[in-house]
């Protein structure tokens, strides 16, 4: 990657004006594109999607470390999405406590009880890292999460490269300019989906976007669409409420929505509370689980995704369940995690408690249901624990060892923000693509940067 | 060329209004940009560039013989800058009436009296047909003008292609979305630009585009920049004023601007008289012109290309005299022309006037004003030559034969528009490229379609 900018570039007042200019318009030309919040469904005018000017360096020993770790990741969401009786020892405290999650999980047990009507799965996850910085040593990756469900940017991402190649060019840099690397996770998304198409074996059935109400992100999943249709795959956008209003299970229980028969349901909603406005959107969830089409992700590789999950296994010796006879993949994937402690209800929740009372600056304090954006920092866990200490609500919170980024000085282009150097937080976010058919697990993985 | 759309995918509203949201995304992740009208200078906000939602069909022999004929023009363009006295006599009554001419022509002769400082000369143009139809007739390929400076579009309709073979896979027709040829005029004008900022021969000077004061359509602008990043040849962009302001010839005319060498000068401004907005316009056009920058075009090259020219070239025995070997190509560019008639004072323009004034509607009455859009038809051409008959008022204007294309039903896309089938009349623009050194001419071209 790129090293960090010079003073003399980053200081030019001059040149980073134009600089900017030459941005945007790169951004806006290489279509990295939002719609705006004032319209998120309207095409009519669009702004670029939050970019920085320069590119955010990453080692390249913890680069190649993210990538190989992210087959061991996909192998292990898939065999946590076939264990039951772990996924229901893992959410059982999760599940009195938090209703979303619960209602995923009966939607599992009902799929369970009934049987399958589709064996393929098709999962497209996005694993999230920030390297941590110690005093005295490298930097070393850790895990923030994995997303099973509606993991975004693969589009917009795809795109960058280019963008920042441009800025690096015309900034004078012409050597960071070619030390950056090529990114095309838009087109690997696509290849699952395609072979997914492919398997469920009907020319005629569509790959189906579940969307949600307010589109601003549409563009990020445009580019799969694109792919798709590259491969003369066709795709439709349906909300929940489409499929409510024009989606059926025939007898053999294939999903039709508005006259066509889905082959693949994508996701890219559902994945937190507020996206289920209504019942009936949970009606559809269940039809679509229900159904004979290929889920990317099904409900139990949606629940393998949950924080719960992942802070149960960093307790010592649950990699070693899912990887008996892999000590060194148990120990890859376990340099990336970081310190989870649980907050259940019993002795260990009650060390959790204390430990984190007692240097509430070394952790997060993270709410279970997903959606991001809620973490609890410093005082203010302190302040929370006090209160929910002794009941089950604290058992909604994992509490984890805050990750220390060194930050990186870069100028971060919003619409008609103004400009300035910000001190950036990045994260590295490593996509995974595996289909799981004939009791086959096929492996794909591919990376992209998001900041 | 893909053929006519079918009525049942026309008049199919549900699929016109998903195709219509298709393609606008499609248009705005391909680059197919426009700033707004409320805003030319910034892009926090930006729109698709108006376009069609179907591509318009062209016979194939017809874009053929297009293609074909633009070397010839090339040639004949540049042939007609070199030749003083052709141009003196044909612009001699244009110069009396239109005050733009004349100071353009002004600078021409002051040029030709000091002397060039540069004897490279960069051509990009692009000669525009309508295709006219007569009864019982194939389409007629019908030249309707050609632009010697700032012929734009080259960079947006290097991507509408990718727009429309999206649109029609989406609309079920595959095999018409795969008969759209590339086009990539964008590439073949930046390797014009190449070639001339590598025949200046200074690594460090650089391409200037000297752009309008407002800026709605930079995006076309800059995949030449881009295509020219590419080859790590540098580009500014400059309007009169920064010229002005920070521009100076050194004692060998060499042209510096704000620091830098320029080494090529490729016009995007410049074109019509409301672009001269004081007279410090004309001084700097007046000092790049006698600058050592190879310019894109040269004064003579502009005036080649005036409306004038175009209908001196349509009288019997002028093509010859470019081209006195050649009656093969004389055929050829012939071919192309519609009848043209001079307004000049005496009996040729009487004769003109008293045709036109027979049958209106059988002819166009043509500003010579560059600019577009101010064409006379019918009724107000009768008006027009009533007030202005027995004047030299009369020699501002060109009397052309009106070009009859057969409307194409198609939806035009244009930003809040309400939706609804036109009847639309499709230009088609070929652009050419060419270079001349040494007494030597090398010649390139190149294709689009314009709408």
């Amino acid at each position: 990657m790129a090293s960090s900018i010079p003073d003399e570039v980053m200081m030019d007042a001059a040149l980073i004006k134009e600089l900017v200019e030459v941005a945007k318009d790169a951004a806006l030309l290489q279509g990295v594109l939002m719609r705006t919040e004032e319209s998120p469904n309207s095409s009519e005018l669009v702004t670029y999607a939050p970019f920085t000017l320069f590119p955010s360096p990453v080692p390249k020993s913890v680069f190649l470390q993210a990538l190989a770790v992210q087959t061991h990741f996909n192998t292990l969401v898939d065999k946590i999405s076939q264990d039951m009786d772990f996924l229901q020892e893992a959410l059982a405290s999760t599940i009195e406590v938090d209703d979303f999650t619960a209602r995923l999980f009966k939607i599992h047990q009902q799929i369970l009880q009934e049987g399958r009507s589709q064996s393929i799965v098709l999962g497209l996850n996005r694993s999230d890292y920030m390297l941590d910085q110690r005093e005295d040593q490298n930097s070393s990756l850790k895990q923030i999460e994995i997303n099973t469900i509606s993991a975004s940017f693969g589009g917009l991402s795809s795109q960058t490269p280019h963008v920042h190649r441009h800025i690096l060019k015309v900034a004078g840099r012409l050597e960071e300019s070619q030390r950056i690397l090529d990114n095309n996770p838009a087109a690997g998304l696509a290849r699952g989906l395609a072979k997914a198409w492919e398997l469920y074996g009907s020319e005629r059935a569509v790959v189906m976007f579940l969307v949600e109400v307010d589109q601003r992100n549409i563009f990020d999943q445009r580019y799969i669409e694109s792919e798709l249709w590259k491969r003369n795959i066709p795709t439709v956008r349906k909300r929940f409420d489409d499929v409510y209003k024009t989606g059926s299970l025939d007898p053999d229980k294939r999903l039709l929505v508005d006259g066509k028969e889905v082959a693949v349901v994508y996701f890219r909603n559902g994945y937190m509370p507020q996206n289920y406005t209504n019942e009936q959107c949970w009606d559809v969830r269940l039809m679509m689980e229900r159904s004979q089409a290929v889920k990317c992700p099904d409900i139990s590789t949606h629940l393998a995704g949950t924080k719960k999950v992942q802070q149960v296994l960093a307790r010592p010796g649950v990699l070693e369940r899912f990887f008996p006879d892999q000590p060194q993949v148990v120990q890859q994937i376990k340099e990336t995690f970081a310190g989870l402690y649980t907050l259940d209800m019993g002795p260990e929740g009650d060390k959790t408690v204390a430990m984190a009372l007692a240097e509430p600056n070394r952790f997060v304090l993270k709410p279970q249901r997903e959606g991001g954006g809620n973490n609890i920092y410093g005082s203010e866990i302190v302040q929370v624990l006090k209160e929910v200490r002794g009941s089950p609500e604290r058992t909604a919170y994992i509490l984890m060892d805050k990750i220390n980024p060194a930050p990186i000085q870069n100028y971060l282009l919003r619409r008609d923000a103004p400009l300035a150097i910000s001190n950036c937080l990045s994260e590295l976010g490593v996509f995974g693509a595996y289909i799981r058919y004939n009791d086959v697990c096929s492996l794909q993985c591919m990376a992209i940067f998001t900041q």
